[in-house]
């Protein structure tokens, strides 16, 4: 590190006791791995002035005001909504700020027994099922979630949430706050980052959503059928573009490297993600021998135009059209649908500036923030600048392990820096000076200490024109001692902080079930969801309970039920062993929050049914005997006496 | 109602206007049933004084203290442990108290994506699996969770939690909070309450839990194998012991009634659950017909006796020996095993007082507690007392909807009123005098309004001996316009008060996913929960990375791997289509908090492994290619690149 930059270290570096502890965890095995090119940058200089101590600081008194309105008062409503991903619990969140309370958990790629999400026909229908009906697949590993924009803010229409594991892609309806549409990639492994478009690149009347891009993180062969298993020097990765209303693939880009998170323009003309292993390695240190990889840019108008002039093949099965976007292909900028702009050392993370000019990529292996202009991406593209990395307009030095990066709307970036566990706050413009020449410019603006080692970071509107600068959360890897102990697993923290000042301050400790990564935050206003579903969306309703009933067609059995707390309808019902039973659910009542649950013992069937919805399971009735069907949402007085008993005669 | 009764209405019942908010849910459909008789016995009377605003009040400045310690300042820790119920989630779930951060969920009945629970050879072990090796049941319903006692308070060892669903009992391991052992009852259905015992009856040397009752709600032919199907009235349900170590069932009781809630005596001789339906109906207008119900006492010793004794049955194939406890065969005070001490009307819920001389019944569709005096009920089996009734020393008016109470260890009861949406504080002393005929003892204390509709209530240390009147929580069914709007499920409320005031002041809402029942608050000295395993816990251990590698027996094939940040040792291994492949995964990392996952994209295995944990899945290679085995849980600067590639010939 030179002596500028160590002038940019507002409040300097970490003291080395601090340090060594909070790498104890991540950075195990590292050094002995012969691993300090980037990670002992920072390191190597000598003693910096005591940092902030571990344990938090109590609030500035400045900060009081604020501090009073983080605990809400019994009754009182939070001010935004945060959308989280669970990680690998499979499922997406719906948070209230600034109270970090969890408010909802919306089911999409794994089951959930409280929902009856994967038992009942449809949500299987929307999981996909095995020829035997049974589920395809019952693990997933959400990492990001967007929603969808008009006008550079969210217009509240849907949020999309990837699986890492099976390289699918959910919807989740915001109107309910449920998901209604799941698509399998094809021929992508490793399914990362995700972004939806903000308008279209082409038509100015479409200000509005309608792509959503999705990055490859592992390199196989294609099709991955069993051919090249054992030459990786041909493994390779696939760039997808999802259609918002049909959730089909519409296209795809065959790469080099290995994609992580996914960024677009607020013009709609790029979309980029930040690679690391351009090496095509297949151990760790053949991902890390290089010490630069990239940000590939992707020109959208350019490939849906190729994609139309027929320049394209497919893989396998799958019919969805493939361009070529490797880089041996895209060398010349006046027919290039990609352009891979170099970036140092693994980097982690591709943010776009809520200003619409910039593009930030975190180093990762690499002590730095690469901030790239995207007015001079498009120039390169129309051959107006002859070397591509002059689009790099600042490479600056921030700290030890950079990851994500958040806005605040007022020229400043938030960047998470994992391995000294911190946040730092820099001023971009005061970057591009310094990286421009200026050695004046002091773009670092100050530092907090987070517990431990953060990987993601929003703010407040960060990814939209409006970023507010008032809230920034920060998903805390470790934990360690913040919390009561639980035994070997660890809750992760969501830290809050205070940035609408100068200095951060750090608000509230907020415990997740493991493992959130990526999470938005905007106005509630912004969203208004429906406490009643409308009847008439679901085919199968039964409308009234005189339609209720046991309908026989040979051995194929309809139940139609209705509840109307405290009771069903029917009470009770007959079967025959061996009957194969669809029980139809609608629940008749009205009244928000009066939601019934239906069981039936030993037949593995539990759902929920929201007032006006409609559900249905399909089993066979194998097992003779009386089962006493009740209700498992607690809805009324008579709760426990709501059944309805299914007798199984033999 | 009468006059002395009502002036036992500190603050009065709450004004028409609120009920009529209320009871828009909770009341649905009641009224046009006609069931009339025990909830207008309150509403009757000439309205009210009004009642406290519907809206929380701000807390007093009094309690101005206590509420700063409500919200804890980063870093801080809790003071208490809180173990809740899932519900039909059918989790088990840590809190931290005061803050009422949810801190760990605790995977049992129900598959968990996060943990791999469901999806390794040992959760499936635990939790049970058809022939064809995948999992009996998915869903689950817990109501009910108690830990095991020693010398009166919580010992750490063990907490045990049901599935109302598929009647199993599931025991926690409190050193590293997992589920080690899941019980299914025989002959059982609609499995409700759970109570440890605190002592054993006779040796006074076991001063500490060997047993687990079991109430069973619902009544059904036994054994229920497709006999007696339309013959409601020979339908019985069964009270179960279960061996607090080896988890068998060690005896069950045929009783009458429905059981609700169980709760034991200090001295182990007594267990007790509540009864609704003693009429034996099958429609809820049958269930409630009675004015008068049960709660119905078990002698542990003379059940004991009895089995030693050879007085038991058995129904179908369990070999579980089954006394008689019907009433028919119990009038008898010298013989008898069981005693009915009838309580008004659908009773919900019994609770021991921490004094260890009363169990406290609630009327649900009467506006009444019940006091019965532990020692009279054993005066009635001693021969000494001529009507068991007399041992109720107290049965007041408290509210409308009463369910469940806890106690502060000061003579005071808190007992929820579901249809008034109220905590009614009533002390117990000036209830029984006021029963005996002091119509100027003022029983009723206080009054406070909670949001909306409570279930369970419960305080700190209330069911020990060491009840300390600090913490009281209260599980409200409903929350409607608590939290911002999510769609039609809404989030419970587990609302925090301070019960440490002559007042009890709300503190704070807590928003959990659907939908908790009963739960326990104890302090956090009484749990010393391990932070990394001791990897000799685990005979399937790959203790170095040495021993790693691939172990080929024909077509079956056992895959040992090590993780050790930030590398999986092997980095690759090869398979053939159709192997019947076990893989073996020890974490060897010994840093608290460093925990791996292990995802097979396509295969779909994923499964998280904590420090010096060991784990193994089994599946069949059926697909060739390349699988990049990836670690999910965030360990290291290189969790990226922590992968070791599956290669699956063709």
């Amino acid at each position: 590190m030179n002596e500028d930059a160590k002038m940019n270290q507002v409040d300097a570096m970490p003291d080395p006791s601090r340090r060594k502890f909070l790498n104890s965890a991540a950075l195990a095995g590292l050094a002995g791995a012969g691993l300090s090119v980037g990670l002992s940058a920072c390191n190597k200089d000598a003693p910096a002035p005591a940092a902030a101590p571990a344990a938090a600081p109590a609030p500035a008194a400045a900060a009081k005001a604020v501090h009073d309105s983080v605990h809400l008062k019994p009754g009182e409503l939070d001010t935004y909504y945060g959308l989280w991903s669970g990680g690998h619990t499979g499922d997406f969140r719906v948070l209230g700020l600034p109270s970090g309370r969890e408010l909802h958990r919306v089911p999409c790629f794994v089951p959930d027994a409280l929902v009856g999400w994967g038992i009942t026909n449809e949500s299987k229908a929307v999981m996909g099922t095995k020829p035997d009906g049974s589920l395809r697949y019952t693990v997933g590993d959400t990492h990001h979630t967007h929603a969808s924009y008009k006008d550079g803010n969210y217009d509240g229409r849907y949020a999309w949430i990837n699986d890492k594991i099976n390289s699918r892609i959910a919807r989740i309806r915001l109107d309910y706050l449920i998901c209604d549409k799941i698509t399998e990639l094809p021929n992508v492994q490793g399914f990362h980052g995700i972004f939806p478009d903000k308008r279209d690149p082409v038509d100015p009347a479409i200000n509005y959503t309608t792509r959503v891009f999705c990055g490859a993180e592992f390199h196989t062969p294609l099709p991955n059928d069993g051919r090249d298993v054992n030459a990786p020097e041909q493994y390779r990765a696939l760039f997808s573009c999802v259609d918002a209303e049909s959730m089909e693939v519409r296209w795809q880009v065959l790469i080099d490297g290995n994609c992580d998170l996914v960024a677009t323009s607020f013009d709609g003309k790029l979309a980029a993600s930040n690679q690391y292993n351009t090496e095509g390695g297949y151990h760790y240190e053949g991902m890390m021998s290089a010490e630069r990889d990239a940000c590939i840019f992707f020109n959208i108008a350019r490939i849906e135009q190729a994609v139309k002039d027929g320049k394209f093949k497919t893989f396998g099965a799958s019919k969805v059209p493939v361009v070529d976007g490797t880089k041996a292909s895209n060398a010349d900028p006046a027919t290039a649908l990609v352009a891979y702009v170099t970036v140092p050392k693994n980097p982690h993370g591709v943010n776009a500036s809520p200003d619409g000019k910039y593009f930030i990529c975190a180093g990762k292996l690499s002590p730095t923030a690469t901030v790239i202009e995207l007015a001079k991406v498009l120039e390169w593209f129309d051959g107006k600048l002859d070397d591509l990395d002059k689009a790099i307009v600042a490479e600056v030095e921030i700290g030890l392990g950079p990851l994500h990066t958040a806005f605040d709307g007022r020229g400043n970036a938030y960047t998470t820096l994992f391995l000294d566990s911190q946040i730092v706050k820099w001023n971009v413009d005061a970057a591009i000076k310094f990286h421009a020449g200026d050695k004046n410019a002091q773009y670092v603006v100050d530092r907090l200490d987070v517990h431990y080692q953060p990987g993601h970071i929003n703010a407040s509107q960060s990814e939209t024109m409006f970023a507010d600068g008032k809230w920034l959360c920060v998903g805390c890897k470790f934990s360690k001692d913040r919390f009561l102990p639980v035994g070997p697993l660890h809750a992760e923290t969501e830290q809050l902080v205070d940035i609408s000042g100068e200095k951060m301050v750090l608000m509230a400790d907020h415990p997740v079930r493991p493992e959130p990564h990526d999470f938005i935050i905007f106005k509630r206003e912004l969203l208004q969801p429906k406490q009643v579903y409308d009847i008439n969306e679901f085919p199968l309703a039964v409308k009234d309970p005189k339609e209720a009933g046991v309908f026989r067609d040979g051995n194929k059995v309809t139940v139609k039920i209705t509840s109307l707390a405290p009771a069903f309808e029917p009470r009770e019902f007959k079967l025959k062993v061996g009957d194969e039973v669809t029980i139809i659910l609608t629940n008749l009542d009205k009244i928000e929050d009066l939601t019934h649950g239906f069981a039936i013992p030993k037949y593995n069937v539990n759902f929920i049914c929201n007032p006006q919805e409609t559900k249905s399971v399909t089993f066979k009735a194998d097992k003779p005997g009386v089962f006493w069907c009740y209700c498992t949402h607690f809805c009324h007085a008579l709760h426990l006496e709501m059944r309805s008993r299914m007798i199984v005669e033999a």
